[in-house]
């Protein structure tokens, strides 16, 4: 999987760089996360191409993390789309787009498919291709989801010399991939670890943003390969973090360290700093495998 | 008066440039004209001040004309901004605008007037300052307004030297600068003319995006200083801009020809082109003093 910031600055677009938006590619696929203003440009400069994005996910209902996607829409029906987009966001989202494109008489040549969420709790909303995305109810003021992607071990593999070797019959394989034992044709019991290839474990991707400092969301991103959380703020002005329900860096680290991520990357800062490392010094303090979440940097896990 | 463009492409931005905006720039104020997305990270960039703003204009509500407006309306909340922002745009604006605030818990702390058009005929928007805004009603789908820029001539102004040198009273003065004749001590009359410096004439800005070719449109733009025309397509695709509400460069340079305007510049180009000199060989044909409205450039008149 590779996850690509597109923008990583919270309130406005600026000379700093573009507001929340990231793409995650697997598979073939591109899944967009938050749509800031000018996200369609980010998109054109790291060259994700606009027909793999088929679903579009929106954490909630302040500008920064959702007034480029209008543009977006229309520019895919622009390039000519086919194909339906879906785009899960909070109850309210289908009003907003569709109004606005019935202001402008504008509509889409493809299927619009909205998926609106309204669950205080985490619920799987996508689950295709070995994919499944959760969401992790956020506190922030108002409705908030972030996203938890897995992406599923694959079904055991047959090691076919081995097979061959002890003699196994095909009738038996598709057992043997969901974790059986074979049987040779002697009667032989052949352990199921000796014919597949070990299993790839799942690999997860958490995206949180925006929220207070929570500490309940750690049960859903125990063990996560990949974690971004939110750090608007430094600790210096935790006060006005709790006030506009967001975390400091230190907070982002903590929720990493309690949840055994692998990895934390920081984002959603605030314009109001100039030298972003203090947020990476700050976090490294609690979580030393931390890295920002720069415009246009790319990670693989 | 400086005219800036902030972005000048039809559609969608891209890798290109910006979509419409642009900034006029008048006795330390600046009027915004039109706001697609991205327009305040254009705005910086041109180091337009935030707060020189109190009047945007918009034409009509095609994304690639106003999706840069909900996110500039929060920035300047968010930049602390105080004095009231006066927005003229199409009926329907208010509703789409309060409609994005309401969904992100969002408020302005400062006084946000709209100010609906609905009339298909010119009206005057704004006077203030020696400066009229009049509508320019558009042909283009969807109800559109052009805007017609009037810097008013000054009132007379006192060749002090001549007044004194005639020994005119100073209770004649508010009269002479209205036009009348001075009267010296003796009772001979002096001419106005004498007294006066000469006026300086209206200055006039023409905005005319959206439109399809429309030469009804040259009575209100006779004579103007400085006329912007759209020019999405080229001749070669006439069929395009009819069918879609727009013009070509030559029918651009038609309508200025036609208007005796002094000068004409040309955008919105559609994104199909790579070479937006073929609009201005185009225009040249017809209208030899044209220049392309190109991002980030300025024309003072």
């Amino acid at each position: 999987m590779k996850l690509t910031i597109l923008g990583s600055f919270s309130a406005y677009p600026s000379f700093k760089g573009f507001t929340t938006s990231q793409v995650l590619e697997y598979s073939g696929k591109s899944f967009l996360i938050d749509c800031g203003e000018g996200t369609q440009i980010q998109l054109r400069k790291n060259k994700i191409k606009f027909n793999s994005i088929e679903d579009i996910f929106i954490s909630h209902l302040h500008g920064d993390h959702y007034f480029g996607l209008p543009g977006l829409i229309l520019t895919f029906n622009l390039l000519g789309r086919e194909k339906p987009l879906n785009i899960f966001g909070p109850k309210g989202i289908k009003e907003i787009i569709t109004s606005l494109m019935k202001a402008g008489k504008t509509w889409t040549n493809y299927k619009l498919n909205f998926i609106e969420l309204s669950s205080i709790k985490p619920v799987v909303i996508f689950n295709k291709n070995n994919l499944s995305v959760t969401t992790i109810p956020l506190y922030h003021g108002i409705y908030t989801n972030g996203f938890l992607f897995r992406k599923k071990a694959s079904s055991h593999k047959l090691i076919v010399s081995k097979v061959m070797d002890f003699g196994i019959d095909k009738t038996q394989f598709s057992g043997i991939k969901l974790g059986k034992d074979g049987v040779t044709e002697k009667g032989d019991i052949i352990k199921n670890i000796k014919l597949v290839e070990p299993l790839n474990p799942d690999i997860t991707y958490a995206f949180c943003s925006d929220t207070i400092f929570n500490l309940n969301i750690t049960k859903q991103l125990m063990d996560c390969d990949l974690l971004y959380h939110e750090s608007t703020f430094l600790k210096k002005d935790e006060n006005f973090a709790t006030k506009t329900f967001h975390s400091t860096a230190e907070q982002a680290a903590i929720i990493a360290k309690n949840s055994n991520v692998k990895k934390l990357i920081l984002g959603h800062f605030s314009s109001r700093y100039n030298d972003l490392e203090l947020f990476l010094d700050e976090a490294k303090t609690v979580f030393n495998n931390c890295e920002l979440a720069l415009e246009n940097k790319s990670f693989v896990f």
